[in-house]
């Protein structure tokens, strides 16, 4: 008996790999890690094509109940299922750690993931530097970490790419306006040059999903775009290559 | 008719996913691009699953027939399959350039890649800064990008993974000891504590295969071990949260 840690990309039930489907239809239990990412298809398109029943872990059950999980799974074989690929939040890692720790054979099956889907901007995955969030603080404190971030990668020139707040369990999603606003903030306080409405940014909804959107613009234009349902995500390029500009005017002009 | 971009994973026919083999199915013509990446299994395991036969588009072919296959695609369905995510190359981003120019519509499936299959070492993805590859040079002359790219990383604290040569073309593919000589030639005539024999690293073969191998240990222990056949990686960790650190020992541990 096994767990199966199944990464099952952007979008829809048809995201998931061949061989992830054949482990998720060997499993006597099937969850879904719902609180880091964003299911854009209802659970039982998922259930129906899988034919399997899927129940829902949220952050309170992966953190509390992994070490139940990976028990369960020297009886069983589980299936855990994360949106995108396995290893894009801490808690997945943890659950992995647990296994290997408890001597639980463990399966992985890797699949798209945001930190690469954004490639399709045209800006090159290898010139991102450090990945940031930003997550909601509703003004009871002020996280600077991802502007240092931000600060940090255009000095080198890199690409950086915000990943904006999930609260799944709160149905509460920072978009793009939010976090642009955010940075202005942080800017305005600091009064320095790293971030300002002029900044040229990419912003993305719903990666690898049919109702897709990249806009690029100044962060005063993105600001007043509408990019519709969650996730979003916010990027601030770094020096660019021609042919990486010529991408981001493309986005630009497409929603003028 | 349309341009499929389809990227198939890292390791065999199986990686593909539900809604990449429903758009090879509905190709016309099926091309293969063999020379950023490494397939881990013979053509016709794909040939066969898929149910089509496959041209293998190698660099030559990708940059002198780009317009022509963008063409092709006016009149029939093209799919282009890569090897991990579609967007790992440089040449995969121009060759969806030139459709998007060309008003040819594209349909991209992402996969898995090596830039978050590396997740599975324990390091957090988020704490990756630029990634860089380590060319073959036949001393003609000297690259020193990869060693400033990690320097530049290390001292943010970061995280660096070194992507090495794959020349599909001559057969010839860089091995990690091969990539640890050059990071120590070039620490010696640098003179600097950038890279040292003694500098903590992971290095991975086949990520994402039956056969994938992780290593962690001192680059001269890393030097002396066995990752067998193509493709390799080298990382390079910066500051290390406890988790992360337990897991280096982990991948340490297991190949004493």
């Amino acid at each position: 008996m096994a767990l199966f840690l199944i990464g099952i990309g952007l979008n829809d039930e048809k995201d998931i790999t061949l061989k992830g489907l054949a482990l998720v239809k060997k499993a006597d239990a099937v969850y879904l890690e719902n609180y880091t990412s964003l299911l854009q298809v209802p659970l039982a398109a998922l259930e129906e094509l899988y034919g399997k029943k899927i129940m829902l872990a949220d952050r309170t059950f992966v953190e509390k109940k992994g070490d139940a999980l990976v028990k369960e799974a020297r009886l069983e074989n589980i299936a855990f299922l994360v949106i995108g690929d396995v290893f894009g939040a801490t808690t997945h890692t943890d659950l992995y750690q647990r296994a290997l720790k408890a001597n639980v054979p463990v399966e992985i099956v890797h699949n798209a993931s945001i930190l690469t889907a954004v490639g399709k901007t045209g800006l090159e995955l290898y010139k991102f530097g450090k990945t940031t969030s930003i997550p909601y603080t509703d003004g009871s404190w002020e996280v600077e970490t991802p502007y240092q971030v931000l600060k940090e990668n255009l000095a080198q020139g890199l690409h950086t790419l915000l990943l904006l707040d999930i609260q799944a369990d709160k149905q509460r999603f920072m978009t793009i306006a939010e976090a642009i606003r955010y940075l202005l903030a942080l800017a305005e306080k600091k009064q320095d040059t790293v971030f300002s409405p002029k900044t040229k940014c990419a912003g993305v909804a719903r990666m690898g999903s049919t109702t897709e959107l990249i806009i690029a613009g100044s962060a005063e234009v993105l600001m007043k775009k509408e990019f519709g349902k969650p996730p979003h995500a916010l990027i601030v390029p770094g020096k660019l290559h021609f042919m990486e500009e010529e991408m981001l005017e493309h986005w630009a002009q497409k929603h003028l």
